[in-house]
């Protein structure tokens, strides 16, 4: 019988692949484990044999172990999307239909070489944070079986953190995607809207809903998020998308003491400024900034017409057959009835005034770190109060949709209680990449494991290497949408600190690291103002190499710094000392003509010092 | 007493100014047109003493003549949009206000020196595009007073077209910017939604209305819409843009022949015919598309949940005096009473539905150019059939907002009974200046005048010259928004026909134009794969200029070029034979070490050639 690890992180399983176990051993072992699950996580489980059909397809397909992205890691997906072969109940048993066909992202994952083992619970119709509104039962939190796993994506995080599935595909409209993930020790990707296909996922807010990931690491996650994610011409809200950077060091916001509200939750409270700490320990800048704008853009979704947009999903549904629907979610839906089409714009234009007033905000930070969830309550007490307490649930969560962000939710903790706390990051559109890194170094130093292994170290995140135009582009088209960053050399008064530096930084250029060039450079100092060296290259001179620093500028910001060199310097190609070549200074023939020769000086900084000295 | 023009054409008036008229004389003869002119064009005329105040004023600011760029210019407003001193009565005599300020865009173009005569007539709420829809009369097309003047922004396109006005304000939500102007000759430019500020505008659909110029000229009316546009943070519609290129060879698109649709209107149908053929002769590609899409997301405009949005605008009023609206008008706001919010979000779904499948359309076009109205009416007939006849208007215009488009509506020529046509072009979100070239060139090649001046010859627009990261960025933040293109000169191998040429036109490089360098250039032959010049300065060499060729790209393809080029070439700065400056090719010290001398030659395919012919 094969030995899984308690939680089945991918590096764990393709080990176990690489070291000559094979997908059905797995995958029996999984089946095992679903059969102890928590029996309200699914709603429907394949079979032992469905499964272990799949394993051997997939052995078929693809021989080679982890010879396929995805190889052989089984995985889960939230009742609501689509599966050929199962019904979509989206936690309503009479709403059921039967798929033709797997949606978009389901197939993706499948391609990839993903398992699927069954599907799971949810707060019906996704409809709630909690995971206590469905008919198939409440699904726990995995660390005491007194309270709620979060919602609405219930049996997706608890899989997940119960090591039957190495990942599972949630949604999230108002927070479905995070807050189970914060109630169970796990990591939780959010897209940024558009960039997965929706296609055969059943609607909550069709303009803003988002199909997530839960893993039990952010590499994890991305790495499932990537096969997952694509432009689909079919998803009318699909976006042709490409990465966006986000700088060196993060400027972090985190709300001001009269936002920080828990709801009298001191150990959820405490563990958010440890997590603060945290993360400034990891070198990122603490900003303060007003969460108003964002807690007013939250409320909308639950207290403006988006309401309606619920309604407008199953409204022929719940006019034949009220009485199908979960009491609460009926009612908080049938609140959608009262609402009219011209409350709806009145909607989208206080939306469009917050998503204004939010741009101030944003000028100051990178990206923000928020509690998942301000709270967490026992299944009992929820269920006396079902709206209320559900709407803490969302504070922090509900806007990230409306405002296009990417958002990733990290274990951040455990309460005296041994309950989970976990922490989001959430930034602008497309940084869902560029989350990455410190995502994943802020769970890895909260020291909490993942799911119910508390011992689990997650990897890192590595920053694209030398992005230099590599990032992928998603169907995005022509030159509106940003590319990857370009390397520069620089040698002289761009340098760090000295005149013309400002022209990088006032570009957003990013300070990359500090090196010399080949040994058959020699330096001039040229004749112009500000004073300038230029860069001559003498193929066998054997010199000391001369200082440089590497600073990186997304196109448009290289091109107009290019564009802005006065002759007689330009942009070619340097040779550094190991070897490499990038974009840098170099002079033409005549800048020199004249010039003194300060090789011996090994930079400019030191020939600058040098005549300081002198003087 | 001044002899003003038929037409208030830029050129003439600054013609005036320059010979030493005085904008008080220009003013006074104003003055005098105001009083003969349309009774109906105006809502409310300011008085002589007032506008003669203005120039008073003007004179006392900026004492050179033309010395801003609207200098002494006569300008009216539509009257849903706010002048401080005059009320706002948007054709709806109890709905009034006295705003405290002038809209953003007067403003604007006040401090650029233009002079505001009145307030002008519109369909009631801009809810139209006929021009019968108001208290204060029907305005009449200065042609032939038994016809409409189009709407909703009647009294704008009057006053410019009979040269009582030089420009005039109009609003454009389903095409009521264009629609008066081809009904009187003119031109109208609606720029792309979210360039100029809607502050202090009444609101007819919030989310889509668009304020636009009405001219004789297109020259005119983007040198006042440059003037007007700016990002607004007060307007939560605003965007900040930066504009879009458009290739040099437009390819045109033109419906196929089963959506020419003209209702009977032969001449109409006739007229557009021959627009199409003045737009081949002026050497764009015409490209049957197929309108389907287009015309389903204008039919939304009225029959979708957008009516709501103009219940939304005055929903207090409305409840509150019923009774003071126009009955057409009202009866078609009030047809928003019965939409719910539900059916907002699904016609907002249809919408981006039409959206995604008009981009395959797009894909095979640059620009559309379509009838502004395929039909127009008497005044009679239009009061007899208010609303069936006035959708025919807007069969082509409709969809321009919901699509972000730019549009600039120009003369197409006149019937046999003396009624004037118009045809737009209509683009892609921030084409405004890229549409300009074509567009004026198509109404020059009318033939056919501005207004009442039958004899009026439009001035050209010229291609931005030189643009060299000339395009303002206005409010763009950072990488995402493209600049402008980036000039460069090529010598050697990236010379058409040359091997690598490619590297420019894979990236939709456009061919600027050949040239030369200045004397002081040396040409050599490298020792590279594939043979490549260099080119060398050498101050006070008096050589015969070395060929070159001016390619442009946008910035992230210059970076990608520029960061392309192996040593020992690189891209600094090259002087021209006209002592103009640009980037482009220069060469290392270390690259002509051992290479021969071409200069002779005077470029690179000369010396190419020779050798062809020594072989």
């Amino acid at each position: 019988m094969t030995d899984l690890p308690t939680i089945l992180d991918f590096a764990a399983l393709r080990a176990l692949y690489a070291a000559g176990t094979t997908p059905a051993e797995v995958m029996t072992a999984v089946a095992d484990r679903m059969e102890t699950a928590d029996p309200a996580a699914f709603i429907a489980k394949r079979s032992r044999a469905d499964i272990l059909a799949d394993a051997a397809a997939l052995l078929a397909r693809a021989p080679e172990p982890n010879g396929l992205p995805l190889w052989g890691l089984p995985f889960a997906v939230k009742d609501n999307i689509d599966v050929e072969g199962l019904p979509t109940t989206a936690g309503c048993p009479d709403y059921a239909h039967e798929p033709t066909a797997d949606a978009t992202v389901v197939k993706r994952l499948r391609e990839a070489g993903a398992i699927l083992i069954g599907k799971t619970n949810l707060d019906q119709f996704a409809t709630g944070l909690n995971g206590t509104r469905s008919p198939y039962g409440a699904p726990r939190c995995v660390f005491d079986a007194s309270y709620v796993s979060g919602g609405s994506s219930s049996g997706s995080a608890v899989v997940v953190a119960a090591g039957v599935a190495a990942f599972s595909l949630g949604t999230d409209t108002a927070g479905s995607g995070r807050v189970p993930a914060a109630f169970n020790n796990i990591v939780g990707i959010k897209p940024s809207p558009g960039r997965v296909s929706t296609t055969g996922v059943v609607p909550a807010c069709r303009s803003i809903d988002v199909v997530t990931v839960f893993a039990a690491s952010v590499a994890d996650g991305m790495a499932a998020r990537r096969i997952a994610e694509g432009f689909d011409p079919a998803d009318v809200y699909a976006r042709r998308f490409a990465d966006e950077a986000l700088p060196q060091t993060l400027r972090i916001g985190v709300p001001g003491e009269d936002e920080r509200e828990f709801y009298g939750n001191g150990a959820y409270h405490a563990l958010y400024e440890a997590a603060i700490a945290r993360a400034r320990a990891l070198g990122a800048t603490i900003v303060p900034f007003d969460y108003r704008p964002f807690r007013e853009a939250a409320a909308l979704l639950y207290e403006g017409p988006w309401v309606a947009e619920r309604l407008a999903a199953i409204e022929p549904f719940l006019d034949e057959r009220p009485d199908s629907l979960d009491p609460t979610v009926r009612q908080i839906i049938e609140g959608g009835r009262t609402m009219t089409a011209a409350d709806a714009f009145r909607g989208a234009y206080r939306l469009e005034a917050l998503r204004r007033e939010a741009e101030a905000e944003w000028a100051k930070v990178d990206c923000l770190m928020l509690p998942t969830s301000p709270d967490i309550q026992k299944v009992e007490a929820m269920l006396a109060d079902p709206i209320a307490l559900n709407a803490r649930f969302g504070r922090f969560t509900n806007f990230a949709n409306f405002f296009g962000c990417a958002a990733i939710a990290v274990p951040a903790g455990f309460t005296g209680e041994r309950l989970p706390f976990g922490v989001q990051l959430v930034a602008r559109r497309d940084t869902d990449e560029a989350l990455g890194p410190f995502a994943a170094a802020l769970h890895e130093a909260a020291r909490c494991g993942a799911g119910i292994d508390r011992q689990f170290a997650p990897p890192a995140v590595h920053k694209p290497a030398n992005q230099n135009i590599s990032n992928q582009m998603h169907g995005a088209q022509g030159s509106a949408a940003s590319c990857g960053r370009i390397e520069i050399a620089v040698v002289g008064a761009h340098l760090t600190g000295m005149a013309l530096n400002h022209e990088l930084t006032d570009r957003d250029a990013r300070f990359e690291r500090a090196g010399k060039t080949a040994p058959d450079y020699r330096l001039y100092a040229l004749d112009t103002v500000p004073p300038k060296p230029g860069l001559v290259r003498e193929p066998g001179f054997g010199g000391p190499g001369i200082a440089i620093e590497v600073w990186s500028l997304d196109p448009s910001s290289f091109a107009t710094f290019v564009d802005g060199i006065p002759a007689p310097l330009g942009i070619g190609k340097l040779t550094l000392d190991d070897g490499t070549s990038l974009a840098g200074f170099i002079c033409e023939p005549v800048g020199i003509a004249d010039a003194r020769e300060i090789t011996a000086f090994e930079g400019w900084k030191n020939y600058l010092a040098s005549r300081k000295t002198a003087l």
